[in-house]
């Protein structure tokens, strides 16, 4: 098959690689259709974060191939969005609901698992980690949206819930990324009332603003902490997201952040640094991290067949798999939010 | 009247003090009967923290002498606890249940509020401020007790809180001074059933297991969290709370937080900092900070009342008013867990 492969850095290639079949009873294999270009692989394509020489790609949805004797909840034929992670979906932290840190899982394209940039994909434990789609003629602007659900929205989700965001509250989303526009649908779909979007790029601010941002904040740093205390009467919001990962976004974040509330963060960290005199004077907490994709899916899923988010959304460029680099390249000159790829039918 | 006067780093005397009176109809004047040295002084003391020159101490129990004219819920003569920090009871921080972060408060010995360690206090906002302990002939171990439920043990109380401990939890405690121990009483009580207390002090050690531990943790630092880790199957403990407030503490208690739990954190920070990347990698939360002592106060003085926790047992040092000096040297010496300091009857 023909698979996207990481050389190190700078070096994206797409070339020949083994086809997957079924090694264990619980495997299934997926025919990728979409595919896409996650932020984090640009930290690889950067070298700024290690990744293992060989496939990549983490998000995808897909048509099931083959499946083996145990898979149970999935058939030859099924639609499916697979999560960024691969769960067994009986150890302990699964059975806690962090499939993300699944204790015998991992995630796609990385330490020798096929990555979702490829034409096929050997999905292990299928029927924990694989989420059918039920049969039905999906446009193609549902299509995207389940490959975001695969990751970013998750992600997104899981700011807004790990900030513990409820209905009533004002939420301030900062990064305008993928994630961070994914984190506004989260935010809206949770019940925030006032949702404050730091953008200053117009064509996501456009986006924030059509996923249910009420007010874009284009100052940033101490400008823009200045402007949201000021906004909310010296409080600070009831929620901030983080969903960026450097030191700017993490003082931000924690800088608007209002008296016992919960910073959420899925930024991966770069440079940053948590301020523990706000955590302890202040009383705001910090939680977040890999999404447990694998558990929001369902309900993330039943919202976007219902037409009620439209994560797919953010997905403003696309290729196919043989122009990949350009994808990478696209949102590396920050020409792209998020790059699409088309692999399969 | 006398009281405790901070100098400077090294520097506490008694010496005079104009007698407190009423200034506003919402005031109190409390004679103080009970007051007591807490770990943060030390950092003053130490001159490692800055404070105001003047009165110190923030943690007593009185009783009311006079109330001002708006003042309907403590009556001359009642028995009173006061949260170590006074509140109004009415701002957005307060209604929100962030007592310790009132907008109009304060804590008391500092920027020219009477200190507990004192005669007299007048007591700002005495209604939102202090709880009325019931008529009663209490011993001097609830007495102490009851001290105890000014500062420590609603610290110790919003570590678990924080980290928020459920019934069956196996939680660890980092740290084994008054703090740390009120936290494995709170741990008890709020269900947990393995405690375990990380201290290298056989008093402490002993103190721990009356409270309520399990087990005694003498390791520290990286052979602390292996072992931990051991205990758990690889996992770590569904709540770690960090009572210290150093770096070493706090590594400690991500280094032994299992995937999704939350640090559950009051040690005021010293060169501490937070590994962001426990945080995103194992979605490890942190909360805790200062705790909102009136809004716990009246559940912990139920318990306390009914002898369900004795948090007074921390005391294990004592001076009068003329000696307080001495009971700052015994702590810093650590001759001393927690000094009380006996003012007046």
């Amino acid at each position: 098959m023909r698979a996207t492969l990481y050389g190190g850095p700078g070096d994206i290639t797409v070339g020949e690689r083994p086809d997957p079949h079924l090694e264990k009873p619980t495997d299934a294999v997926v025919r990728v259709t979409l595919g896409c270009v996650c932020g984090s692989d640009l930290w690889y394509y950067r070298g700024v974060n290690p990744h293992a020489l060989g496939p990549i790609g983490h998000e995808f949805i897909g048509v099931v191939e083959q499946v083996g004797v145990d898979v149970t909840t999935v058939r030859p034929g099924d639609l499916v969005v697979a999560p960024f992670t691969f769960c067994d979906g009986t150890c302990a932290n699964c059975r806690a609901g962090w499939t993300g840190n699944c204790l015998n899982g991992g995630s796609f394209g990385n330490h020798g698992v096929d990555g979702g940039q490829g034409e096929y994909v050997k999905v292990p434990y299928a029927d924990a980690t694989l989420v059918k789609v039920p049969s039905g003629d999906y446009s193609d602007a549902v299509m995207k949206s389940l490959v975001a659900v695969s990751d970013v929205m998750c992600t997104g989700h899981h700011a807004a819930v790990s900030a513990g965001v409820k209905p009533g509250d004002t939420v301030a989303v900062v990064g305008d990324g993928a994630v961070g526009l994914c984190a506004v649908i989260a935010a809206k779909r949770l019940g925030a009332e006032r949702i404050m979007s730091l953008s200053r790029n117009p064509v996501r601010q456009a986006l924030a603003r059509e996923f249910g941002a009420t007010d874009i904040i284009a100052e940033r740093g101490d400008d823009a902490i200045k402007l949201i205390m000021n906004m909310t009467g010296g409080l600070g919001v009831d929620a901030a997201l983080e969903c960026v990962g450097t030191g700017q976004s993490m003082a931000t974040a924690f800088g608007i952040a209002r008296v016992g509330s919960i910073v959420g963060a899925v930024g991966v960290p770069h440079d940053s640094t948590v301020p523990l005199q706000t955590v302890i004077f202040h009383n705001v907490g910090l939680r977040g991290g890999v999404a447990p994709a694998r558990r929001y899916i369902p309900e993330l899923l039943d919202d976007v067949l219902h037409g009620r988010i439209n994560p797919g959304r953010v997905f403003d460029y696309e290729t196919g798999l043989d122009d990949i680099k350009d994808a990478y390249d696209a949102m590396i000159d920050r020409r792209a939010t998020k790059a699409l790829v088309r692999i399969g039918v």
